[in-house]
């Protein structure tokens, strides 16, 4: 084992609303880590059923010394359970309780406990402070970041929600050590789509050190988190809560959610369906002049190496501009698609419906 | 008939959350109402059984010109619907129409119908925008103002939610006519509270008005709710998120809040729970001496007169102290209290059990 990476910080400037991202290993143990945050009566750790019995004890036990309630609280893990009522069993577990508007909650887990807790702080007595403790890649290096938080809707992904910042997030490194191969591939998707949309040297970066990162090499891995983490803080920064500049964030997630919602939440992973998303919106920006082609066969290989899907599920044309029309970002009616118009640099647009569909045509298998 | 009395205007100072209140007859179906509001593609009315029937064509005829979609949607009406099931037919109506995230909401009712529209617009893609048009007093003058929106858990009322502010606030005087009597009294309630807790004058006022209030004159109500909306928007510009001052606001509402609750939503009208214990509040603070016993029988007639009960529940004094103990102002289990700490001066704090238990045995039938 080589030393520790040394602890690296990334600060989300927000005004009142700012808050740190620390990256490194041993965080989750270490009592530095909760210097300064809210030290209230009572705390609850939400995490799921797979990360809950590998780390809520070990977070438990370092928060005794914070708060002199600790409770902890296991939400069935999975995409499809990302709906109210397991929200509400978080509602439960504080008003049985009778948790105060003190209490802070721990999300301890990836994308869905953290939407899912962070979204039940947004909303427990109109807002509670909370503590992002992501344990996938996607998280850190993502969802866990920025204040999105969210659950589902039988008609679409992520419509019920809430911004709403997180008081820190720590990402402890070593989390990841136990993170399923395909879970650590739906992460990878998210770190390499930070390139195409801003930074075509990170692209090259993650090219380099692919099997590095796929083999859970902790210098790899800081620096992918911490360099994710750097772009994410400065387009939130800029655009906290997506009126422009952020919706660069969702490259390659409006055909994503399509196959998420498509196939069923919990089929595909968040990231596998953006992986292969990316590929499309690489098509479709390449049709309408961004990119070239030697630009779509390069991201195409990234993201087949990184264990991704790169051919679509053959939900059938019309059902996926059906799915796509409800997204978040359509306005009127209007499909609008997160493009690249030059290698490095992303723009929202809508795209004619023809170049949408020959992009479905050639992705779907 | 005599003439409509002239348009007054409130300004709620948030800064780029700002917005006016408008109080005057005719406002519902005056095009200038609404100038200057966002005129997106769909608009959703959102409204109840009972004032749907009175208001809703009204409003929809004048909508129509602003928005090309514009859809009335009737939930059931009452207190004991304010929960999520009711809160997630404001959702199924959005997505069921694919409304995207410019699209406005109408909230056409009561509190109930404020609060759940309020909080649906707050949580409907990560918020859009939404109009308050309160057509009862107690909505006028207090829920429909200040940007508390909430839903009920079963363990407590309004514990999920988020401040969330209107674009705008438009009292109509003129839908007051209709307000079943029991509905006017409950909102002389909230009406009555700004006395004790900021203005003795307006309490004098409110006493010599009190058979023009209750004979629904229209300069008295314009008055009575410009006043109140006012006081309310000076404390909220103060204190949007009741981290302090706020709190005054909920004087009579710990004790409230537990007879609503312990009598099962919507036994009591919320306005009828706040009058009986802004009494049961009064008593208390004259045991801590901010008041004397002229001011509590004076405090007690008043809200006699104005139709209110002013004897509690006998619902046990432990079940009492259980209920206020989930209070959201509640701290480590401490119970706090608006009280009056002299006549037009409120104060938040704990109160000894024991005196807490004299108010409950002197004041419950």
């Amino acid at each position: 084992m080589s030393a520790p990476a040394p602890i690296q910080r990334v600060e989300i400037e927000l005004g009142e609303r700012s808050y740190s991202i620390l990256i490194g290993q041993g965080l989750l143990s270490d009592p530095q880590s909760y210097d300064g945050l809210p030290a209230a009566t009572s705390a609850l750790i939400v995490t799921n059923t797979a990360v809950g019995p590998l780390y809520a004890e070990a977070l438990r036990a370092r928060l005794v010394s914070r708060h002199a309630s600790v409770n902890v609280l296991e939400l069935p893990d999975g995409e499809r359970h990302k709906d109210w009522a397991t929200l509400n069993l978080i509602f439960d577990a504080l008003l049985g309780r009778a948790s105060d508007r003190k209490c802070v909650l721990y999300a301890l887990g990836g994308g869905v406990v953290g939407d899912m807790t962070g979204f039940a702080a947004a909303c427990y007595m109109r807002g509670v402070p909370f503590v992002q403790v992501p344990t996938t890649l996607l998280a850190q290096v993502d969802s866990s970041v920025g204040g999105k938080t969210a659950i589902n809707h039988p008609l679409g992904k992520n419509m019920i929600g809430a911004f709403y910042q997180p008081q820190r997030v720590l990402c402890d490194l070593d989390t990841l050590r136990t993170l399923p191969p395909r879970e650590l591939s739906a992460g990878l998707a998210e770190v390499i789509k930070y390139g195409p949309i801003h930074d075509m040297a990170f692209l090259d970066w993650i090219e380099s050190n692919l099997p590095a990162l796929m083999g859970r090499d902790p210098a790899a891995l800081a620096y992918a988190v911490r360099r994710s983490c750097e772009i994410k803080a400065m387009v939130v920064g800029q655009d906290e809560r997506e009126s422009g500049l952020r919706a660069i964030l969702n490259f390659g997630h409006t055909f994503g959610h399509a196959i998420e919602s498509g196939l069923g939440y919990g089929e595909w992973l968040h990231g596998e369906a953006v992986g292969c998303g990316m590929v499309m919106a690489a098509r479709l920006s390449q049709r309408l002049g961004g990119v070239d082609a030697a630009f779509v066969d390069r991201l195409t290989r990234l993201v087949e190496a990184a264990g991704l899907p790169v051919s679509a599920p053959a939900l059938g044309t019309q059902r996926y501009l059906d799915l796509m029309r409800v997204d978040k970002k359509s306005e009127a009616g209007e499909i609008r698609f997160v493009l690249i118009e030059a290698p490095g640099r992303a723009v929202m647009r809508p795209a004619p419906d023809a170049l949408v569909r020959e992009v479905l045509a050639e992705s779907c298998s």
